[in-house]
């Protein structure tokens, strides 16, 4: 299948190898072109342009940074969304606000396009090993013509829906609860260390029995060890998350005080000069506030 | 073994029930004396006093509502710290305060009794399945000598050290991040249903993926619907535990703001009139904030 | 002195009819025509567009509703920053975001026109009866210059520092400060209530020992009275400036927990259906969370 | 008239030498029995335990640290429930919890002895200069028999009914929002500080329009200069008034998060060593959290 593919950061850089390897043609663009050059040997075609990307692809796929990068690329410089051929689809894969899928699925539709949104939950190990999970929502018919795409890239594809921003909600709100989970395991890590417990047992009790989840062993871990680096998820992108979906619960009027203690857990993290930790740094916050 | 088991409770029933049938010799007691002769017909004897459920017992199982129930039998009315004999062993597997917790090792030791605390996580379909969650702390070669009288109870037991109110540390703080789970999914849910995206999708979604723990099916699926009867733990039961690690907080100089968060929750639930209803019922809360 | 006025909501109309009764000459221009027409009788000359009220004028002053609406007078279909003549002086007075006092000082100083911020405390009768709190900030020998102007409106000019945007920053604070004192007063009188003690001995007590002041006696009577109309100041519009606070927080790197907690009150009191009522509705929040 | 005086420490010494100045013959106590000997030479008679300074008086009043210290004199060794006349009243003035308060309502009826609840606003100086505010409750007959006391030593006293529980939840209450102001002007002030702006100014606009309050004053200057001693309230007295709050709240069922919030500060304040500066030292909390 012929693919425009933008965005080859940690993530983009994984999925698009991914299909790749499944057989697909792949025009690649990457604001940074020395990332996509290191696709071409591996059998992508480099764009210099978004359009370039665009024009003539069946499946535009997008995986960018933030509402801002995609915004860019589809409506402004890129305009990538002139150049999409009429009944072509655009799958967008990366965690933006809940008002910019809308907006996409709108403009799309204006154009005779198509328009799905399938964000992922997963690390970059999970991208470069093809185990994501993917959240899709849009037209039903075109999630299952595409599936191949999704299962070259993911361990299992959830469709949550016909209305597209219903996944990109679903996203954020999954990003929250991996929030909370973060600062709840900071607390209790911070009152065993306090206690005089090795929080890695606190930690070896959750995880086999009622918490066998992966997030509870990630971010438990590295909790317990107060090491986050390599930041698998810097912690800016954790707060620009946390960011979106304070706006879609506002826009909603759900309040979430939660999501608001989060907020301020990202503000003070950053005030402590912890911009380039992975997001779960905020028990950072959390062991200093303890005296830690 | 000859085992003096005070507690015939939810989870007393079930757990005492499993020693029986293990072939074990118990002498029970419950204040509501009904509760025990239902145990008679199964091959235990009952005591009409916690004394005499003590005496010449090898092993005293004491699973009671709360510290002052298990304060009452042991030091008050019920004065089982001196009916036990010399070189018995208190298992303590109710969920204390740490507080009492230490109050009953420092007890014990100078009574030249032994002392193990394990408390269990757990519903009572659990307990009476045998599936309990032991987490246990005390003398290891003790913790070794009575693994059998654990398994007839549990499906793991975990050794957590040799300081016996760690064990209790461990629960309260398990159940305080079973709490923050309640809150976050409750608050998520609400969004979902303000957004007009069905939450059983978001719950399908996070418990095949980054969550497919116990924890998140059960309340999940119970907030999901809206519907928290019958309670499996109930509202002011949560509220205690929740009270307990907050105690242990301050004594270790531990600020918890989510566990504060919970306790609003608690009190606003109970201030509402959802004293029946299980713990999840915080839910209810939420949702009523978000005018729903 | 000739002076364009922009904004003739509930506020601008008394400030403007001061400035009038002191003897300046006044082209007044408002959105809703039927508001400028009612100053035309009083003395002002009714403009057609923002720029025909800003043509001439030795002073600008602008009085309106929110960033946006200061936004399109300035910047966009109004394009006051366009007619404004060189040398003449903006003196912003509504509560904006300290983004848009920085663009506006920026702007100006491009365009050789001098910036004035000067938000104002005081509910619609201290406008009406020229007893406003002026907070100004830019440069100090044209804040002199025009106190006369200040002196009509206001029963006490403060002048803060040269950055103009500081005085939108001690404007916003302010409010916030008072969201608190809301807040906290909405907490004691629920717990008055449910304990069988009066909430207006409790007010009694506290506005004549350590808290005489007009927000705690205002809000106080209030909140006991449980009567939150009219609004002298509207629930979204204190929502509005808590959303500035808190962009203004995020940007100087300070978690504001206070503020968090009430951006959550705000988006449930919304939920709850209370837009029309004043911002010290959020009491009804407390009260409901308390099953009162 | 014949006072038994209990507790001289730094608010009951100056009491006491102003009921002293006012005429009256004063038996004091003190555990330490130095600051009871300064009180000799002004006149006072020296009692060596509680139970001396009660006998024969026709009024009892204590000003103790807290709910321990109080019980202690009145029920355990100090007895003074035993000592005190028929007839006799017992005026305490201590901020104790409503609980003990009500606990000591009844046991004075049940010895046919009269109680009054007076609690006090108002730090160490104001103590000495008589220019206390009392917060009074109790039968209304007594409290004007009983007025010329409460001039000698406060400035104001407000009845605020007949049940005595009454006027400690009203002093508590006080706290409570005291402890409020000082955490949302710490917010504040933190973010002019980051902002750049000078935080002397944003306090002389808000003591000087707003809040032309004592509370205001005496904490915005503390917290603008960072500098916290001496203390005239110790941060560990305003945590067990939090406590006591917290206390009454939940047995009324009234969720209080800003409440909750000030006991994770006092908790994170005590963390950080500062158990003996200020209670408005928990703007040290505030500034770390923010990278000041």
């Amino acid at each position: 299948m012929k693919i425009g593919f933008i965005g080859l950061g940690n993530m983009g850089a994984g999925m698009s190898l991914n299909l790749i390897k499944a057989g697909h043609d792949l025009v690649v663009y990457n604001r940074t072109r020395s990332r996509a050059q290191a696709m071409e040997n591996l059998g992508a075609k480099v764009a210099d342009t978004p359009s370039e990307a665009t024009v003539g692809a069946e499946v535009l796929i997008t995986m960018l940074a933030d509402d801002r990068a995609l915004q860019n690329v589809m409506f402004e410089s890129g305009n990538a969304i002139e150049s999409l051929s009429e009944s072509a689809t655009h799958i967008s894969m990366s965690t933006i606000s809940v008002d910019l899928s809308r907006r996409l699925a709108q403009s799309h539709a204006e154009k005779h396009q198509d328009y799905i949104a399938a964000p992922v939950f997963g690390r970059p190990d999970a991208a470069a090993a093809g185990k994501l999970f993917i959240v899709s929502a849009g037209p039903a018919e075109l999630i299952e013509k595409y599936y191949s795409l999704f299962a070259a890239m993911g361990q299992r594809t959830f469709v949550v829906g016909t209305d597209a921003p219903a996944a990109n909600l679903i996203k954020l709100s999954g990003n929250f609860l991996t929030s909370t989970v973060i600062e709840s395991l900071a607390e209790g890590i911070a009152l065993m260390r306090k206690a005089g417990v090795d929080p890695r047992k606190f930690m070896e009790v959750l995880t086999n029995s009622l918490y066998p989840a992966p997030a509870y062993k990630t971010y438990g871990a590295m909790i317990a060890a107060d090491n986050f680096e390599p930041a698998g998820f810097k912690l800016p992108l954790g707060f620009k998350d946390n960011r979106l979906l304070l706006a879609a619960a506002e826009e909603a009027s759900v309040p979430m005080p939660m999501a608001s203690l989060m907020h301020d857990r990202f503000v003070a993290a950053l005030a402590q000069g912890l911009e380039d930790a992975d997001w779960s740094a905020v028990a950072r916050v959390v062991f200093k506030d303890a005296g830690l």
